[in-house]
């Protein structure tokens, strides 16, 4: 088996997650590949030292590596897989970068049998994107989940556990449709509450111009994440919809029971539930 | 009028918010006189510097002073307010540092006619709770929301206001009710929006040990203020309750409007919504 050090390895999509990667492997693999639409996001991250070389044309790119990273929005690492998949070395090894499973391990299981394919997450990232946010950093202390298909080797699943270990993150493996499961409720719900949030504020408070000085420190963590890139969260949920409207209708029914205390004015039972989630609150986050 | 730095000022309860006062009016003030239930509270005030004196007898530490601050929970500033005015100095300024504010100068307004009162609310704070908690720093920027009644005197607005200035904070002076319905949407509702996610993850995903390495940073800061003191909530939501029951219902109205988007994969609907959204959160906080 290859080690991480003897591996070219293209990176496809220089934004966030993919510059970041690209900048965390920089050093570590025998050259960085960049692959990106524009040649301006090309020439900014040779110049950022991100990549150890780049070009605009997906074949190129992918020609001869021996890992493929997709780093793009969901819905066009679906239509790049199936894209780059002829194109790929035997025993390439195909990863992606995005936040669902199920329909891109679909997708992966279409590739020719030569190719080994692995959906990948890493649990990181921040609210801005594009090449100028990138930042090797982000992976350091992350969970990186790792979905195999069937069909995935051992070897091909270790080099990816390596990948991981590279740049600092710990590699996590989970099967496509558990992994959708969780980050439904874990990341693509904190979403869409923080979203609701600014919604809200928009329809009520905001004409007050008071409304702006007093966005203290809990509204502004609170709604962080509903700056995410807009193209990314559309195709993730759009792409992970049953389970986000599931976990929806659970966020609803609890919301609808601390609605219930409050209207029966029924302090104790309140109090009893707040404290039950400050409890849980504090032993996620010790 | 006086000047803060000939004021003997009294605090009434030392925790998060009471101590980080005291601290950050520390030689600022003629004296900074701490009042706390438990002797144990003085005492670790004192040990830290926080303030000059302490007492655990209310009536003792509030004798003769030029400006109470009290700073406990919403229902126990209410009892302590009427409990307090016969005890105070003529002209003396009461102040409190509660989040709501309409039950508060209701019962402002009952104090003795000699007594100047003034509702008060730093936007400002953090999840821990107690003296142990308590962080000058924490009013440092902050906006102080200040509202007078209608009998409160123009010197004591100003005295309130330098206060505020004291301590670091810039203050904001608003009408009770128009405060109590901004920081319905502004804070409290996204508690209960934090408190719903946790309740919803340990219903769902939390019997999945994979789930604790999953709470990524977008959940982590979320859910940061679920972790806020459940008394002070309690009263919060409970002496706020119709205008945060307001505010949930438009939150519910905006939280149906995406999931019916994502229910009928309507992709450009929802990638407009998403847009729009992300330019307010990035107009909000530049």
């Amino acid at each position: 088996m290859k080690q991480i050090d003897e591996c070219r390895i293209a990176i496809v999509g220089l934004g966030l997650m993919g510059g970041s990667l690209a900048g965390a492997l920089q050093g570590k693999a025998a050259a960085v590949v960049g692959v990106a639409r524009r040649g301006e996001t090309v020439r900014a991250a040779l110049k950022r030292g991100l990549i150890d070389e780049g070009t605009t044309e997906l074949a190129e790119g992918v020609r001869g590596v021996d890992i493929v990273v997709l780093a793009t929005p969901v819905r066009i690492i679906l239509q790049q897989i199936s894209e780059v998949g002829p194109l790929l070395a035997e025993n390439c090894l195909l990863i992606d970068l995005g936040s669902t499973k199920t329909d891109i391990l679909r997708e992966m299981a279409r590739l020719p049998q030569d190719v080994q394919a692995l959906g990948g997450h890493p649990m990181c990232g921040k609210e801005a994107s594009g090449v100028e946010a990138a930042e090797p950093g982000i992976y350091q202390g992350a969970t990186f989940i790792l979905s195999p298909l069937p069909r995935t080797a051992r070897w091909a699943l270790s080099l990816g556990q390596d990948l991981a270990r590279t740049v600092g993150s710990e590699p996590l493996v989970l099967d496509g449709e558990r992994q959708d499961f969780l980050v439904a409720t874990l990341s693509h719900l904190p979403y869409l509450m923080a979203c609701a949030l600014i919604a809200t504020a928009d329809r009520t408070t905001s004409p007050d111009a008071a409304a702006w000085k007093i966005v203290a420190g809990g509204f502004r963590d609170t709604t962080r994440i509903a700056a995410s890139d807009v193209t990314m969260m559309t195709d993730i949920l759009l792409t992970n919809g049953e389970e986000v409207l599931r976990a929806l209708g659970t966020f609803q029914e609890q919301i609808r029971h601390m609605a219930d205390l409050m209207e029966s004015s029924n302090e104790e039972a309140l109090r009893r539930q707040l404290g039950k989630i400050r409890e849980k609150r504090l032993e996620m986050y010790p």
